[in-house]
């Protein structure tokens, strides 16, 4: 795969100074055009040490206007980023629609250099690339247009270019933990690239491999690629399809997993006082051993309008120390947000390990409020469960203990709660004009809650249906839900 | 996942009389417009036994027309299957376009069982369902719409189908090796369902769970799901865009992989005539040696037109039994090859377990002449790389011993021996308008060679450039590298 990219091929100075001026040109062009798409482009620059990644990131914010490009290394981890899940690094540096972003030590770098160490074996390798495949999946899916550069360069060149480098030119060390001294390494690199490039290379975001012997060739060969890219997706996107008219199949039954949910269960006022405050002491507790084993708590609260949630959290939040959760409502998405994949505004919402991030409301609207609504077109709601699942999956790999609530009531009940929240002034900012418009739409919500639930309820991130025409068995059967989720998952 | 499926959704007798007789008629109607597109429907129909998968099969025959339905089963494996690829006995069992099959026991057979039997790890598991996914992708990227069809039924309901099916009903054991009593493994089969579904369902190839406790309504959902899925495919296809023009990258420098190429390479006749019949002897002994191990031989044979590929072949050839190797020639692909995606046509040439197959021309015309004389558009032969380094891996994954060889002579060599041809009245068949034409084209030619040698030598299947202007320097040096391939791979 790689002999083929040591052939010597070269530009001289003189056509080098003639085509990159041009090239500058029609890259400045292509990228004040950008400015104006609803989608970024995203610069993977990968490849062997010594191929010049860094000289190349040099050149591209020299032909572009280096506003609206923004460099991404990754060189030195912080403990931020060492304490979330992996991807939570790469999420938070997504360029919004219309912008740039270079990708110097990308995704791809952990899987490759923890393969090549051999700290980790094969299924682990494989883990790891599907998570890139679903992490560019997701991007792509959401418009995005991603360039992935992978730089070769022969043992020999490598050789000259460290030594060269090493004494002079490298101000920082450029992955602290590893020699300059490749020499011993480079086959074994080049079979780790081909197993990185043949798992990840796929048809929407395929590598494109480059000699690098040459700096000219090198530079010239990735200037053009991307523009011919961004010329592409402007031609591709001059012909794209009006969205299709997407119908929906009504479901061949109306029975529904809802329509199983026993409401009659409730609690006397004794017994709830006394299975509170047992719980709230159990919680307590737990929330500080999970603090101390690093293990952070994802908690997801969703259910009918006024089933509950609000003061259902507080009585969990009550158990907890406030310096060791944050709570997250949410409404309507920033522009920040809206620049960015709809799973952007959650990741950048998650607590560092050990501590619990209480989600009132969450992803999942993408496929209640958003579907039925129509805010998401069919497709984008559809993927959305594989996308939920894979966000989910991240989490719980990366340690987090994962509780997903759905709280049921009966539309009688609701109704009966709407009135009361009309009838007395200190609740009535609560109920909408919002909340009677979804109200009508009972049915049409209860299939999407069925979907989510049957395509989104898996053996690592478990949804519990809580009935709540009682509030308080709502509440401890919450309460009791979170610790025993937190004692089977931490250490004793 | 699985438990909203267990709600006892029904659909009671004359309610379904009805709906069966309205869902049939649409049936037919789209299945008549279905013969009409360019494009198979694939339904797969899999999940737990006693769910039904075979009385569900039994109704779709019944209400489409069974004439443009084959069904496929695999419960007993033949030892035409056994000694093929995996993927073999379903590449030879793809509909044309325009018609439908039936998978019942499809390609997720294999990991569901093997994980649950814990005949394999985890790893080969998720190694299993990425072939999963390329061999979708590749079907889907083709046109083909597919149907995954998942049927769940309790554990209670399983029991008493099983225990009802066993003395009467089943007239052939289904699973020969599988117990009727699988109590013990329901859990387990359920956490292999769930790994199974989560790792395989797609935006594209969604799996669709379907609740299996009542036929009636299983049967019905089912039925809507299939007319629903051809429904959507025909309305998404009015909308589709017109071929965006697509215009390629042209290289960053002419020089190219060939022109390194060292065509002053000669034997002379003597040393020739020595060496010819050493490796011929000795690749003899291999072809057999590889027969013994039930190990074949994939030889790819490409080249410039009058490079010498067919008297390079007959020199291998000559050392081989006849009854040990196929040799196939492409040219124009058959109607029934035209119906079917690209690679269907050299599946199915593929000799069994320890005969050699030898193509002459190979899936490598994708990427060549469908390239260079745009008979294959840019996104189709882009995606060809990936496909073709996929099939290549289920070859060699599966035992197969893979090689190519591209024949390399000069512009130069080649006009003379153009001239020779034409001037040699034996020869003159040999000569056409379009190798007069192909010649014109001999730069486009090279950087498509470059650009398939750069994204199809695997470590697992390498090219071998072989320089090919003295033609017995190239017969011998084709010789030895068939000889030292068989020799690494095969046993002592």
């Amino acid at each position: 795969m790689f002999k083929s990219l040591e052939i010597g091929r070269r530009i001289k100075g003189d056509e080098f100074d003639e085509r990159s001026l041009a090239l500058r040109e029609q890259l400045m062009r292509a990228q004040l055009d950008l400015a104006k798409r609803d989608y970024p482009l995203i610069i993977i620059v990968a490849g062997l040490d010594g191929a010049g990644k860094g000289e190349l990131v040099h050149r591209i914010n020299e032909w572009m206007d280096p506003r609206g490009i923004a460099t991404n290394t990754f060189w030195e981890h912080s403990d931020e980023e060492e304490s979330h899940p992996y991807f939570w690094r790469f999420w938070r540096k997504l360029p919004p629609r219309g912008e740039t972003a270079i990708f110097l030590g990308s995704w791809y770098a952990r899987p490759a250099l923890l393969l090549l160490d051999k700290k980790i074996d094969e299924l682990e390798f494989i883990r790891q690339c599907q998570d890139i495949l679903a992490f560019e999946r997701a991007l792509i899916d959401d418009g995005a247009l991603i360039v992935k550069l992978w730089l070769h360069v022969s043992k020999k060149t490598q050789q000259a270019q460290l030594e060269e480098d090493a004494p002079n030119k490298q101000q920082i060390r450029r992955i602290p933990e590893r020699p300059y001294d490749m020499s011993g390494n480079y086959k074994r690199s080049l079979k780790v690239a081909e197993e990185l490039v043949l798992a990840t290379d796929t048809p929407d975001s395929p590598w494109q491999l480059v000699e690098a012997e040459d700096r000219h060739y090198r530079d010239i060969n990735c200037g053009e690629i991307i523009l011919h890219a961004l010329q592409r997706r402007i031609e591709a996107d001059d012909v794209a399809p009006p969205e299709p008219t997407e119908t929906e199949l009504p479901p061949a039954s109306q029975q529904t997993l809802l329509g199983q949910v026993d409401l009659d269960l409730a609690l006397e006022r004794d017994v709830y006082k006394n299975k509170l405050s047992k719980y709230q002491l159990r919680l307590q507790d737990l929330v500080w051993k999970a603090y101390e084993q690093r293990r952070s708590l994802v908690a997801v609260f969703e259910g009918w309008d006024a089933a509950g949630k609000g003061s259902a959290i507080r009585r969990v939040t009550r158990a907890m120390d406030p310096r060791l959760f944050h709570l997250v409502q949410f409404a309507a998405p920033t522009d920040e947000e809206k620049a960015r994949h709809y799973l952007w505004r959650f990741w950048r919402q998650l607590e560092r390990d050990g501590r619990a991030t209480i989600f009132d409301r969450s992803w999942y609207g993408r496929v209640l409020v958003e579907r039925v609504e129509g805010f998401a077109r069919e497709s984008e709601w559809r993927r959305a469960y594989a996308e939920i699942n894979q966000f989910e999956a991240e989490l719980v790999n990366h340690g987090s203990i994962v509780t997903k609530f759905w709280l049921h009531i009966s539309p009688d009940e609701q109704l009966a709660r709407f009135r009361e929240r009309e009838n007395s002034p200190h609740k009535q900012h609560k109920i909408t004009e919002e909340d009677w418009r979804n109200r009508d739409k009972w049915d049409v919500y209860e299939h999407a809650v069925d979907d989510m639930i049957t395509r989104t309820s898996t053996s690592r991130a478990p949804w519990q249906v809580i009935p709540a025409n009682d509030k308080r068995y709502a509440r401890i059967q919450i309460l009791k839900s979170i610790c025993a989720q937190l004692e089977s998952a931490l250490d004793d």
